[in-house]
């Protein structure tokens, strides 16, 4: 179900200034990634339309970028497990309620059809400049248009999804002398023919 | 090849003191998960014997803890794509070179051999006790520990490990109406069966 909020006009990120979050971005990150700014805005988007005081866990629907904006302004961390990745290639993110049983949230995505307004934006997203040629001039359109290129729908994620795996007990793997969740079989998944070293 | 550092006998990470980097795991990640803390040690000691000067990528060999303490302590992040995740559910980490092409670098893990001494370790590692009645006396223990529970070996990553993945031409799926790699197929990855939207 398709939300038709109030775009905000203030440039406020999750509480921080725009100005305030390029820096944070720059120090977790390693430079101003068009991907993660736009992420800012959609994790602010989804927090907003959130119900107050609800536990929730995360889903980035791409690799790339998103997974960050979201450690870096929700409490939902890759290694927290709350965090998780759904490898679509689809720009687009999801905070869900984790505590009842319904699984229901918000999802933010970028929206194709309102990058018409945005040629910075428009030519990062359809990778038509390279990644140089793009940086300097995209973080000021970025600013500018906010939330005003962003969906969000009403979702409910399905049950299945939002299964938390634990470990279960732990050996040791008679290959590699190290330990390992025992589920995964005689020796660990790595000396299982899946070693990265050479 | 296994290394023989010296031990550090201060308890300091990657520059930091423990109880400021416990300080950043609470914030980061919510609690101070002893895996975390670990983690910590985990990649201070790999960072002194990396050379210097060098740009390098990040693996963990786990989903849990692990990620985080190489997201707070080095430039690689999940969304950056420098931090790789191999989810063999080893406790160990590497960081290897990524501008030459040998990909040489160190590899950290936690040496269940050296737990006998700490008991409390020992205990959460093959997850003798609730996490709970763990949780207070083992930082304590984490800290006396220190690099003293943990093995560190040369290593050589393969090198189609490396291969960095890029996503390449972007279409817009005629099925949910978004953006996607167009190399994924007719439809997104999504809509191909894997939605997880009820």
């Amino acid at each position: 179900m398709s939300i038709q909020p109030a775009l905000r006009t203030s440039c406020e990120i999750a509480g921080y200034s725009f100005d305030e979050f390029v820096e944070m971005v720059r120090r977790f990150h390693g430079y101003e990634a068009p991907g993660l700014l736009i992420g800012g805005f959609m994790v602010g988007m989804a927090l907003e339309q959130l119900p107050a005081n609800i536990l929730y866990d995360a889903i980035s629907e791409t690799r790339t970028c998103l997974p960050d904006a979201i450690q870096l302004l929700t409490p939902c961390t890759f290694g927290n497990g709350w965090l998780k990745i759904a490898p679509f290639g689809r720009f687009a993110l999801t905070l869900y309620d984790k505590t009842r049983g319904d699984h229901k949230g918000v999802r933010v995505f970028l929206d194709h059809r309102k990058l018409i307004a945005w040629p910075e934006i428009y030519a990062w997203f359809f990778k038509l400049k390279s990644k140089e040629s793009t940086r300097h001039s995209i973080t000021d359109e970025i600013k500018d248009a906010g939330e005003a290129i962003l969906g969000i729908q009403r979702i409910q994620v399905a049950g299945e999804f939002c299964v938390k795996h634990h470990n279960g007990k732990i050996g040791i793997c008679p290959k590699c002398d190290e330990a390992y969740p025992v589920r995964d079989g005689d020796l660990c998944l790595a000396c299982q023919g899946n070693e990265m070293y050479l």
